[in-house]
């Protein structure tokens, strides 16, 4: 598919933008920043989906008072190694990048730490906080329930979430972070497929006979989004949704479901500190390399690569550093006028 | 496809002749006990590939000198919520089952628990640890790697395992339990369809020119079975590798690959106990069955049904307690035969 990219903003212009947008919108200095900034690392790292282009919703979610800009979140258990944490529906960016500092600080003085956040927001870009961890020194894992959106294996009603799961882990060079959601096709990439005309690559979703399908159309009508890998993502979705509601104390997919608007969502963080764990931590990252090293020597089929996770998301990163980050101008023009309201 | 029952035997006589088994091949009676029961167990549970199928091929590493009967881990490291054991070699899944109870011991002391298992052996049906995990009370994680056995996305060699995972959460209806390998279809499964002359159901690996494919033979030929939702499993297999072998301490996937026969794997294991969370135990217990009520509730395509994740294993267990569990003959003889060589 061609992508409209008819400009590039440095991260920069971004980031100052959105400031000035979220300012504009009840937020403290101190809390636009940090939320200007992940929103402009999700397109930084070509992940605009969860960045620039989610931008206007987000800002309408802080306007009709789903998104409370000034809310902190309150800490309602705590034990050396464990916090539990009502986010008390403050930005689920920084809510999300709040809880995860707190798994890696807890972390660097247990050896574990974890996180239940309950009552938050949609976090926007899963990665950036296994970037975070990562970054920290931390292997991390962390994952989000949603609203209902797919049908449980063999169901034709939305009952699961596409609930995203992060695993990351520090390497010698920056780290290796796995960000997926547990549909085969986010519902925005098949939006884009739809526009387009084309059929998905692979299925994506089931038709109204229960049937796996490529047309985008058909699976968008339904909120039919194929769970990844069919009965195994689905049971995944599942598990995900009941650790992160049980161990946060906060609403379950169902329970969100029943809500006009996706919010007051739950969470869960996990930290490990490798050097509190008795490990080298030149080894540790020697080791890790030798990993990745040997999964980007695979022999390949004809035109085809192979990739570590967050690969895509550094080289991305690197070059857009240098040349600016491409926008739809469309939507970048959106953004300015909101400066201007 | 038609699975020979010729016949049944009880619990307690598949798990009797294991014992007598494994005492006469080196197992001391406190060792081959649990070794019996969880071999039992699953097929009790429904999953004979791990358990009585797999028997004979366990004892042959037994005598090989790959699993160690006498062997016992070794502690490594040790801070209140992690230990490191050396797995010594000794059988795999009374390693495993040490493990896990180590995490147990370490999570209802602390909250949370988690232990890096090195240089262990294959630990057979993953879902027994998730059972041991629920009914301990505890949210039970645990992984393992093998030898690779799957290609990374892309490529057109064995580069990564289908390291089983498991997410184990405890139910007011005794518990769930996810146990899902990285492979979409297990290689036992796609060797069962290939002698039945029957195509699988879904794409279930590569032929030679990197086409998904549903036709067994080529797939077992070439060890390319499909990673579960393709880019994705191949990516979460990669990040489970990682992880165990790096905080074991342990063996990578390309190190095991290395050998002639599969052992000296790693494995990771986490509990979360929720009372030490400042969960109330029957609050738990009751959100956790709401959720799954809910998914039950589900609307379903014509002819299917919607089960939660362990349901099957709990009905076979059922089921099987009462009628015995049903065995191929040829496999129970050969069995029985071992117990006179």
């Amino acid at each position: 598919m061609a992508v409209m990219n008819s400009r590039r903003i440095t991260y920069t212009e971004m980031k100052d933008t959105f400031v000035n947008i979220l300012t504009k919108n009840g937020f403290s200095t101190s809390k636009a920043i940090p939320c200007a900034e992940l929103f402009a690392q999700s397109s930084l790292d070509g992940v605009p989906s969860h960045g620039l282009n989610r931008f206007p919703e987000f800002i309408r979610l802080v306007k009709e008072g789903y998104v409370i800009p000034a809310a902190e979140p309150v800490l309602e258990f705590s034990i050396p190694v464990f916090e539990r944490w009502n986010g008390n529906l403050a930005a689920g960016m920084l809510n999300a990048q709040f809880a995860m500092n707190r798994a890696i600080a807890m972390a660097g003085s247990e050896g574990l730490g974890c996180v239940g956040l309950s009552n938050t927001n949609h976090w926007m870009r899963a990665g950036n906080y296994g970037w975070q961890a990562v970054e920290a020194g931390c292997i991390g894992i962390c994952f989000t329930n949603t609203l209902p959106n797919m049908p449980a294996w063999g169901g034709k009603e939305p009952k699961i979430g596409n609930n995203p799961l992060v695993l990351a882990v520090p390497s010698g060079d920056k780290g290796v972070v796995l960000d997926i959601a547990m549909s085969q096709f986010s519902y925005g990439k098949m939006g884009a497929y739809f526009r387009s005309g084309e059929a998905l690559p692979y299925d994506g979703g089931f038709d109204t006979d229960g049937n796996l399908t490529k047309r985008a159309e058909v699976i968008l009508e339904n909120n039919f989004a194929l769970p990844f890998g069919m009965w195994k993502g689905a049971g995944l979705s599942l598990m995900l949704n009941l650790i992160c509601s049980l161990v946060s104390g906060g609403k379950a997919t169902h329970e969100i479901g029943r809500e006009k608007e996706e919010h007051s969502i739950s969470q869960f963080f996990l930290c490990l500190h490798p050097e509190k764990l008795g490990l080298d931590l030149g080894e540790f990252l020697e080791k890790a390399d030798e990993i990745i090293a040997d999964l980007l020597h695979s022999d390949t089929f004809e035109g085809k690569s192979v990739f570590f996770p967050g690969q895509q998301s550094l080289k991305n990163r690197e070059e857009n550093l240098v040349n600016g980050i491409p926008v739809e101008g469309a939507i970048w023009e959106a953004v300015l006028k909101m400066l201007r309201e």
